[in-house]
């Protein structure tokens, strides 16, 4: 059977041409893989960070034929949306390179041998090792920086794993563009073959997932989906870790003192993070709990979103499930319909949709996760019911509140409730736009994600390495970074934290 | 119903006079557990590391008493094994005390806010915060150390959380005594109330595992049980991690080489390392590769263990089962017996068993984990026979090479399987005697453990903390460690990791 793709902007679905992969082939992409990661594996740090900018390179080499596919597939604008996702891609590869060179992430530890209060102890040296092949799921919403160019590829490789990536059935093309883009750098640069493979079609995702061979899964997506990979991974008679992004709705806080402050400019700024790439981000807010008495913002929300033009959903799915959500609000979480969406006259498009609804009424009927532009508003008179109303609301991997100085003292008992829901704490700014960053944590709590893990930041790479101890190795046996005259990277020495004295 | 506790050098079984753990009970610990991590959470570092010395001090006063309580319950020898093992919780109590003094455990990341190649990006900082209220589950053959004062305990509360302990069944009154024992040096300490609880039976601990209150599970045990724990786990609203050490065959292999030069120490030290505590340690080596033409150390084996004298197992579920799977593996593992073991005239005790098989033969039938003092030698004639043995081995925390120094270079290819397959890889040492320390990894991939976690070692403090995101915060809202002008503790400011300047 071969792959189809769907045009949003028109609706129009066109044969692709690319078969579905049949089992034979996917056992034959994880032997490819795990081939690849007997070499990659024994790759130095320097030399994959070499890797890494060398596919930065490629991908924006082939920027303009990129960026073209996936807003032919994802109906989200060529610029600045799909450009800036590219950078953000190659950007991506190329902080991961300088990260693995500086090596604080390997989390190198020395205890030499020695009296201990409990006796003579052995020589034990730890540090991080790569896991072995990473199968990689990417997202409907990020056809760059959350797909097959993405995060988890990016962390996989530079732990020093090869990837198995699924192509997205909303992006085939893409994600087939984006593996041309990323194997062809890689062959060129040295990297072994199997170091990417991709796979097309929902069971050959299935089969990589259950295959002995993969020895993780980096997922972002729906939780209904992550849940069908969970139990495929529970069935395997040796279980492996899985992260998911699965889930949120990010709830977002304004207080009197910072409307009267700044209310023109916090209505622009909430406008535009949930209508932003149509709504389609992880990091939407999806509820803002707004001072009742404070019309302005509720009536600037309304007079924006009724002017709003509709714009694509990345596909038909996303489009039906909006309007079924939308429906589903009102009726079962007694939400009032402030602005009705409407949709275009091609394809999936659909205008914004506002919601309100009282923060004292709020149960979890009117929490569900809408992918799309769709804002519900909580109106509350005093604080005392947001803090009550956020017990409703599912952990996230974000919350946002906008106050004023004066008020950080009052709200002390609100942000040590958000601070337990979310993995990611925004104050008087927009969840939306994550910064790739050394400290960015972009997970949270179930459902925001299953693990305690991030899929944004430098840190992402530990999903893909695992602890190993070495008691009383020879030194050649050891790896570089354990020997006792390696000086390159920060290790921990019998107890000390010693910072890299050479640089590369 | 009351719990029972039985003596395994005699067999006599006595009440104790303790209740089950009823519901409403569980209820209440777990509500008392959340309020004290509402006042924990706000702890300072220094104020935890004065409360995990107080428990290390009251343990060790009440020294006398536990280990003989101990003794009583699990047969171990109050000498020097028993009081070796409760200076061990001692020890690991005041080693997290100063890990979390140095505050490196954090992982304090800040990002200032900057022009990126990705436009302006917003000030983020990152670091680990205590996750919640710790369920901790016992093992049944370290009554201390992995048990109600061990490592899970330590670990969580050095992480600034309280702990539900379940009482373990085979040690039900040292599970109570250690409860007093911290209990009491905690309050005398300051801690809240439900900073340390306790539940009594297998009904309670479901509860426990199940209760919403409860933010993660540590466990030590069976991997049957392990199962059990995280099918509840799975049927919760919002799961939760789970970290549990399972099931571990720890391969040891000797090279000819090696017993040429030191075959007397080496039949020394494999003979105490498997039945050590009656062989039941979690590392203790069950299956051994030596040389077929090397018979000395065999017959060395064979004729200590025919020698040896039984030793008590903690229980009759063990004892049972250690006679269990010696005969599967004789039948269905064609297994040769070398030693077949008798019991004592009381009790459960059982003297050391050592079968044989052909590494050529080796299949997974007969590498089935026998808790207890039970060693397979699998005999070889060449390192390929060895190589391909160890697929047949489930994944392990150890595993266990002794050669000699010439020899390293050669056994390559084996030294990168048992990588794979385990932890923590020792050279010409034993596996038992796990070094507590900062570089240890009492961890493996599946079935030696279901995530990438170790349950010894600082980095245990881990598994109890999650990350936690703070864009844009006024310093106020920030904790000491992320403000611009602490430098108490190493953090990686903009990329660059900074070691403390202050030190306590």
């Amino acid at each position: 059977m071969t792959i189809t793709t769907t045009d949003p902007a028109s609706g129009i679905t066109t044969d692709t041409g690319i078969e579905e992969t049949t089992d034979d082939q996917v056992a034959r992409i994880t032997a490819a893989a795990a081939a690849a990661f007997e070499h990659l594996r024994g790759t130095s740090r320097v030399w994959r960070a070499g890797l890494l900018r060398a596919l930065a390179d490629g991908l924006e080499a082939d920027r303009t034929s990129l960026v073209a596919t996936a807003a032919a597939e994802t109906g989200l604008a060529a610029t600045p949306r799909l450009d800036g996702e590219l950078t953000r891609s190659a950007f991506q590869l190329r902080l991961f390179a300088e990260a693995i060179e500086e090596g604080g992430y390997l989390e190198a530890v020395i205890d030499h041998a020695g009296d201990t209060p409990m006796g003579p102890g052995p020589d034990i040296r730890r540090m991080l090792v790569p896991i072995g092949p990473v199968a990689v799921f990417g997202a409907s919403n990020f056809p760059f920086a959350f797909s097959v160019a993405g995060g988890d590829t990016a962390s996989a490789l530079a732990a020093g794993n090869p990837v198995v990536a699924k192509a997205h059935s909303s992006h085939p093309l893409t994600s087939k563009a984006s593996f041309d883009s990323l194997n062809g750098a890689g062959a060129a640069y040295g990297a072994p073959a199997g170091t990417i493979g991709i796979v097309y079609g929902q069971r050959a995702g299935a089969r990589v997932v259950a295959d002995p061979l993969i020895a993780a899964v980096g997922f972002t997506g729906s939780l209904g989906t992550g849940r069908i990979l969970l139990d495929i991974i529970g069935e395997r008679e040796r279980p492996i870790p899985f992260y998911g992004e699965l889930s949120s709705l990010n709830p977002l806080i304004v207080t009197s003192a910072a409307l009267a402050a700044r209310g023109a400019a916090i209505a622009d700024g909430l406008f535009a993070s949930f209508t932003g790439s149509a709504g389609q981000l992880c990091t939407k807010p999806g509820i803002a709990f707004l001072p009742r008495a404070a019309t302005e913002i509720l009536d600037a929300m309304v007079t924006r979103a009724s002017a709003a033009a509709p714009q694509p959903l990345l596909n038909e799915r996303i489009h039906q499930a909006f309007g079924e959500i939308r429906e589903r609000l009102i009726e079962e979480g007694r939400a009032e319909s402030l602005v009705a969406p409407h949709s275009g006259d091609d394809g999936f498009s659909m205008s914004p949709a506002v919601l309100a609804v009282d923060a004292a009424d709020l149960t979890e009927a009117v929490t569900e996760e809408a992918f799309g532009p769709l804002l519900v508003i909580a109106r509350y008179d005093d604080l005392d019911e947001v803090k009550a109303a956020l017990k409703a609301i599912p952990h996230s991997l974000t919350a946002t509140i906008h106050a004023e100085e004066h008020e950080w003292e009052a709200l002390g008992p609100v942000l040590s409730e958000l601070e337990d829901m979310v993995g990611r704490l925004v104050f008087n700014g927009y969840p939306t736009g994550v910064r790739v960053s050394w400290g960015q944590h972009h997970g949270g709590p179930w459902p925001a994600t299953n693990t305690l893990h991030t899929s944004v930041g430098v840190t992402a790479i530990r999903r893909f390495l695992r602890p190993l101890a070495w008691q009383g190795a020879p030194e050649t046996r050891l790896p570089e970074e354990l020997r006792d005259d390696f000086t390159g990277i920060p290790r921990r020495v019998d107890g000390v934290l010693r910072l890299a004295t050479l640089l590369k």
